[in-house]
């Protein structure tokens, strides 16, 4: 009943979503098939997008036309700026989001998109025909066809739903799971795991007292994730925090015994870093209380999310532990937290292009891979969308740097190291994060997108005047000066020494107390000349010119690793006969199947002696 | 872990909502559990409320201070009154509406009432104690006590989905069914039986051609369910209207060999008013052609509801016929048209208050009584969590008669006579129709509402000032007149006879042809004294007098079986020692226990001189 595909997308959380739309909108012919086309795009676990390198993410999917930063800014109830104190690579954009808002506007969103459609109904297996994908089967025996197919199940397959000692089948509360899909891939050859993920109790709003927590309120000038200029809602809403303490820890310990994470009944590895509330009191036993952050999950709805307090211990000992927390003395559930086991496929089967090594035009994405995070999800998505596009056109594929992107970084990680515990990001695992900056994201990926049809000649003139305005006020900077008695009382007012001669503003900036704005005050024709300029210009001028220095020895280690980034191995390349390889490099080389030189060298088990091996038979 | 509560209501749907919402506002503490919080007030069928017959209900329900009408007020994106030509009695309210806000807006409207907690689960069993319902306990194992309980498990209870020869279980397409609960009611001694209902394909809208089709706008004038003034949305969307032919019902022919319907898979009787496309064709095999409303599922979503295409055939035999209506060419389905069989419990087994008999503190609504419609589960809903309180508080039980509501007709309906199919309203069920309009619903059932506690001081004065100032207006024209001069024209232009001497404007008024605004027309003082009444008063005024013969002889025969209605029988009338009653009269007045011998006389079975020896034995 329906007629070839390009592409078919599998599940339309945010990696199906982001990979459906990519797909559509570089001119494939895409089919979005979800269980339930009235849960498109849910915020299964906190309702925010962003925070540290996750925020850099989403500025990266929007640079390259993506649209979680979209959404996101559609549906933002309050807007934060992380790390503003820090240095700039460490700033992290974060929203608060409305929960339905955000699915709805993904839902519209997708619907705008010509070239995609959507169909609901279960996937039960792939179609695949002398090792290439060519489409689905589904549970109402539908087979659709398609010249490629990406899954993106992310907790659905097999999932099963743990509280206390109960456990249900489903892929999120309340949903069914699917079923048949793993095992037909695993009859295929490919290697599947489990893992594990949670979430915390929902409350009923009413019933918490907000005056004995802290208010934290998002940033005053409401900032952003897109480069578009999407129209933000005009309100905000508060968040709190408050902790909890030792009576609290007491309490969760009670439920110990029962719980599906300590009896063993939960065989997956959880999130190291997104640890339970009764994984943190057992591992940081020395930690008198934890941190909780009260959530609103709309604009306009009661329901709280009480982040920090992720748990799948038996429901009435989550709410006993609940109460005993500062403000929740009469907290109502609305909800259980719960953890659900699922299976996913370890990542090293995939290539860059997140294609399966095993099976061509087969692609993978979001937590299917083993990462968790809607922003990871959407990135895998939004490029697993653009390589089936570019493969089954025989265009060039995308394949983005560790060095221009966390995308990348994300990617080469998961390809060339695996994973066996659900995948987070953060700045620490990009060497490069100084260049991987929110603020940049669009002058590095805009023009790589455009180049690929994804984004207009307008939004890439956007990137261009902001890369040449913010080099002409940089040049300005190094060339003009200002006089000891224009400046000296705002450098004495902002505690920073006196000049004893004219200054070139270049030097002036790059002291830590003083900013462009400072600069600007002391100077009328360069206060006019900025006026010139929008926010981001200037912003971008500022950094370059305080970090300079930094960014260009981080780019000379760019370029000294380059030559062993660029060195591409043979896909056919035969390992086997390599005997001067340690025999764990050789099966992993075999397993992984490097692109480069430099991917080969991040493989674990592959030491440095086995790459002089490698370079010294690839000349 | 949960407080004892005094009412629990399982099942969050137009039923669940009206009863949790009711119990509470009259002051108990109530909880509503439903499997997923997330899809609370699920249009799951046609994205439309009122109707003929179904209008007036949910105005009934509006007047009593239930929200189905504020609900379906704030998310219409279109709203007719249908009959308008007809004689008052028919006039039906009916808006079409955007399915995501509908859900919304209850889910905030629950948010909104204090005593009303919610909590996401699925019960397995209710707890009951020496033929007492005592709360409910929960697949997590969770048991939570309670005053009463009420049931509005709708289409989940043991859900079967069909679409040709597949079936899976499931509570709505996508969403999982509920296991357990009818196998302990039967255990119970309750009787259950199958039951059956459909919905057609859901369309992307991109994809149809409406230059071939009818338009179809709301009215110009947007009028409202609610006697309150929430606000209407600003803007309405247009449908549409197009037809099968032939050729479609060709295509649908070739499919009846897989069709649940026809093969037998489907046990459960269907809505005999609201078929499926493939029983029309083949119960009315001499129509060429059925009517197609073509509606948008809301503001935004370019999502269409096929009504009048329900269907459980193949889903490409759906597709290649929907493809051959005329603006269907390139249909695309977004979701398969589908029937679902459920458990029901025939509502002989209830009480007038909806209350079970053979457990007390136990009630149900909604479809698990065997009736269809959102209007009808809401009006069930909204009585049994009045009753519920009203029960456990021991104060007066809220039975509605059939002289004064389609409610009263419809429970009545249920639970005298019982129903082997989904249970639709029509105006035909309602012997005293002309005086059930939905014009005077707020003057028939406001004061019960207010009585009871369920509607402000406020809203009764509205309505009593309705009654008065319609009374005045009316009394006004009795007493004054027109001259031919002032009207002889007016009348000429709307083709009525002229006067011949000075008469009364109520004679006037009786006019077919003439209506309140005409006479204004003609009269000064009439007219700036009109100026001085609302919209709705001046339409009273006018049905009265237009109409008031009528309802004086409806209203004489309601004073005569007034007599038999209020001729209450003992519950623990000993029929089986009456052995002048026919042997079939005995077994069904024990069944249902007749309140009244107007009730018992209702009963199918029980004829003219079982009454009569009734009539004899209680005097």
């Amino acid at each position: 009943m329906f007629n070839k595909y390009n592409v078919i997308v599998v599940g339309a959380g945010h990696a199906g979503c982001e990979a459906a739309a990519a797909a559509a909108n570089l001119g494939s012919s895409t089919l979005l098939i979800t269980m339930n086309m009235g849960v498109i795009a849910q915020m299964s676990c906190n309702p925010a997008i962003g925070g540290v390198a996750k925020g850099q993410i989403v500025r990266e999917i929007d640079a390259m036309g993506g649209y979680t930063g979209i959404i996101a800014d559609k549906s933002t109830i309050q807007f934060r700026m992380l790390n503003k104190s820090k240095g700039p690579a460490m700033w992290s954009p974060r929203t608060q989001n409305d929960r339905m808002r955000f699915a709805e506007e993904w839902r519209l969103q997708l619907e705008a998109i010509p070239n995609l459609d959507m169909w609901q109904d279960t996937v039960k297996e792939v179609i695949v025909e002398n090792g290439t994908a060519k489409g689905v089967i589904t549970s109402l025996g539908i087979r659709i066809e398609a010249d490629a197919v990406i899954l993106t199940n992310g907790t659905f397959l097999n999932g099963l739903i743990h509280i206390g000692d109960k456990k249900f089948g489903g892929g999120r509360t309340g949903e069914k799971s699917a079923t048949g899909l793993t095992e037909q891939l695993v009859s295929l050859g490919f290697e599947s795991g489990r893992m594990k993920t949670g979430t915390p109790p929902r409350i009923d709003g009413r019933s918490l007292n907000y005056a004995l927590m802290e208010e934290q309120w998002g940033d005053d000038e409401k900032g952003r994730f897109s480069f578009t200029d999407v129209p933000l809602p005009t309100e905000q809403r508060c968040c709190w925090i408050t902790y909890t303490n030792d009576k609290v820890h007491e309490v969760l310990k009670t439920g110990f015994e029962k719980s599906p994470m300590f009896t063993g009944r939960i065989k997956g590895l959880g999130p190291r870093y997104c640890p339970s509330i009764e994984d943190k009191i057992n591992r940081f036993a020395e930690r008198d209380r934890h941190q909780i952050f009260v959530e609103p999950e709309g604009f306009q709805t009661v329901e709280i999310y009480v982040n920090g307090f992720s748990t799948s211990l038996p429901e009435d000992v989550q709410q006993k532990a609940l109460r005993l927390i500062p403000g929740f003395e009469n907290a109502k559930m609305y909800r259980p937290g719960y953890a659900i086991e699922y299976d996913y496929f370890p990542p090293v089967q995939l290539d860059l292009t997140l294609e399966t090594l095993k099976v061509k035009n087969l692609f993978f994405a979001g937590q299917i891979n083993g990462t968790t995070g809607y922003e990871e999800a959407g990135a895998q998505g939004f490029v697993a969308g653009v390589n089936a596009h570019q493969k089954i056109n025989d265009l060039h594929e995308l394949i983005l740097k560790r060095s221009e992107s966390y995308i990348g970084v994300l990617i080469d990680d998961l390809v060339t190291k695996g994973t066996e515990e659900p995948y987070r990001m953060f700045t620490s695992r990009a060497e490069h994060r100084l260049l991987l900056r929110q603020d940049n994201a669009d002058i590095r990926l805009t023009p790589i997108a455009h180049k690929l049809g994804l984004v207009s000649d307008d939004r890439l003139k956007k990137v261009q005047d902001k890369i040449d305005d913010s080099d002409r006020l940089v040049s300005y900077m190094k060339q003009s000066s200002v006089s000891p008695i224009e400046i000296n009382e705002i450098l004495s007012r902002e505690h920073s020494s006196p000049l004893t001669q004219k200054s070139k503003m270049f030097g002036i900036l790059s002291r830590p107390q003083i900013n462009i704005r400072h600069i600007a005050e002391s100077n009328t024709e360069f206060s006019t000349l900025l006026e010139k300029y929008n926010e981001e210009t200037i912003e971008q001028a500022e950094i370059k010119v305080k970090y300079e220095s930094y960014f260009e020895k981080e780019m000379e280690i760019v370029n000294k690793m380059k030559k062993m980034e660029d060195k591409e191995i043979n896909p056919n390349f035969d390992y086997s006969s390599l005997t001067s390889l340690s025999i764990e490099a050789r099966e992993k080389l075999l397993k992984v199947k490097p692109r480069t030189l430099g991917q080969a060298s991040r493989i674990s088990g592959v030491s440095p002696s086995d790459i002089s091996v490698l370079m010294v038979h690839m000349s």
